[in-house]
């Protein structure tokens, strides 16, 4: 690839792909040619990135493939079932945000700060990359898990509603504009209203009780960490917010861990920042870390309820580090390789 | 109290308040007389009750408060903690929903559905109401405590805006609609801006980094539940919504209790409502808990990381349950008696 990159962007024109398009401008991506793939609505506009501007494809099976070195997929699990084998055979590695193939054995499921050298295990071609809600919690995770091995983790996640697209951000705004204007607000999107409300509920639900959301969490954590056994439970909810998933994690360690000693590994990590001095107001929020690369974690403090308990609270740009972002920094890693 | 009972609520024109003249008017208290009192700026309107109408009086140490059977306070901490005793000094029973005499020992502290023996216990002439986020959590819990023995509790708040009282929502509907009209939202109530973000942190943090409200839920459940020793840690997250507070419960019990199990003991216990068929849409959320009088229990499902775990999640009016009405209750429990 020393002539420079051929990408291509499946679903260019939805929240998470603008958002690669930013970010590989961003990191002067060593771009050779990129095309842009979309359903037929969007198909025929112009994106500019890098410089240049490029012509949105309609994505249909009749497409040419050839000659593309890496893909991303940031569409509908159907999309992601039916081009990612087609992309990978036509010799594109394939890095793909869907959670069809992350429990594959064959396709390794990736988070550059976490498990890096996975990247260079995709026999089929594909790549997944973690839900967003399962990246940021393994950031800071590792960390603390290399120095005092983890027994167990609660995990309650408040998830914004670009986690779920374009259209749900635009119902957002549109019920809460309703609702000013005493109109009765139009659900679409989700089950229920979600402006000014909480729905417990990410995904669909197994005959066990959990949702989707939940069960992704808690299998995707232990490939990822390489901790088949992990013990681990979440509970996914979703809230009026507009970007930035956050998370209340609690821990217990078999190693003491210090709330300090915890603050420092955390700041030594790879993409993780420590915001903790709450009583000067500084702890992790949606709004302040939109658009920002880093996992924030703060409120970091001793759970006396179990000999080596702590609890801590996260907030992540859904878009950029639980999307978009951790899919160009896997193709970084496979662009350095070569 | 024959003739009836002769009531004063300091706070009158507060959310709780407000509450309160509804809820006395709902369940038609044996009501001989009632005194409304609130600040100089408040006082002088007049505010309906059972059918009659009431001048609000200014709250002032002059004020005399002989010939009140009970008084209600919601007001602020000082307040409370001024009038309280001077209240009960004056033979009134006070039923005091500040955090100032919660943990007094020889203060009760009831949920009238978990410990109303409790309520005859007031040495001091004072009964204290939870805060709205405990009440709520001791009704799940009890039942559960009861049929398998708490070990341990892991707890993560959702919290209304109303919690913080009347200026808060003013404040969440004044940012959110200065949002809509392209203007800077102004913040005053809380330290960041509110509508569409979340705040981790409700109160203020002690040297160890817990907020007030975290200490709060660890104290005053161990305290009503009469388990001084409970396993119990707190995560508290105030959120963009109106009405009616959240809580993410994960439970571990001494003895095996089945989801089954649970919500059969859920579904039986006094002020408590079960709403659990996720796969149909039916789980506890704030905007249909509101105006509520039950504890609304859900999402309840085995937690496989521990040998007795269970998940739940709930939702309750916290200007209800969580407020007036619980000191209504404590009311009728003392008129029941005379």
């Amino acid at each position: 690839m020393s002539s420079g990159v051929r990408i291509a962007v499946i679903g260019a024109t939805g929240a998470v792909g603008k958002e690669s398009l930013e970010i590989l401008e961003e990191r002067k991506f060593p771009l050779a040619h990129l095309r842009l793939f979309a359903s037929k609505r969007s198909a025929g506009q112009s994106m500019k990135c890098l410089g240049r501007s490029w012509k949105v494809e309609e994505l249909t099976p009749d497409a040419d493939f050839s000659g593309i070195d890496i893909a991303f997929i940031s569409a509908t699990d159907d999309i992601s079932r039916e081009y990612g084998p087609r992309l990978a055979a036509a010799g594109a590695t394939v890095i793909d945000d869907s959670s069809v193939f992350r429990m594959d054995p064959q396709v390794p499921l990736v988070v550059p700060e976490v498990n890096p050298e996975s990247a260079h295990q995709a026999q089929r071609g594909i790549i997944s990359i973690p839900n967003c809600t399962t990246t940021p919690l393994v950031m800071a995770l590792k960390p603390l898990h290399e120095a005092a091995t983890l027994r167990r983790v609660v995990v309650t996640t408040f998830q914004s509603v670009s986690g779920t697209g374009a259209a749900a951000m635009e119902e957002l705004m549109a019920q809460t504009r309703a609702l000013f204007l005493f109109k009765e607000p139009e659900v679409k999107v989700y089950p229920y209203q979600i402006a000014f409300n909480l729905l417990p509920q990410i995904g669909s639900f197994s005959e066990d009780g959990d949702c989707s959301e939940e069960i992704k969490i808690v299998n995707e954590s232990r490939k990822i960490l390489d901790l088949p056994q992990l013990r681990i439970t979440a509970t996914t909810v979703r809230v009026p917010v507009m970007r930035c998933h956050c998370e209340s994690v609690n821990i217990e360690t078999e190693k003491p861990l210090h709330p300090d000693h915890a603050r420092e590994l955390l700041s030594a990590a790879d993409g993780v920042a420590v915001q903790d001095e709450p009583s000067a107001g500084l702890y992790p929020m949606p709004l302040p870390s939109t658009g920002k690369d880093e996992v924030f974690v703060g409120r970091v403090r001793a759970d006396a309820s179990v000999p080596h308990g702590l609890n801590l609270w996260l907030s992540s740009d859904n878009l950029r580090k639980g999307a978009a972002l951790n899919a160009v920094q896997i193709a970084q890693i496979l662009v350095k390789a070569h």
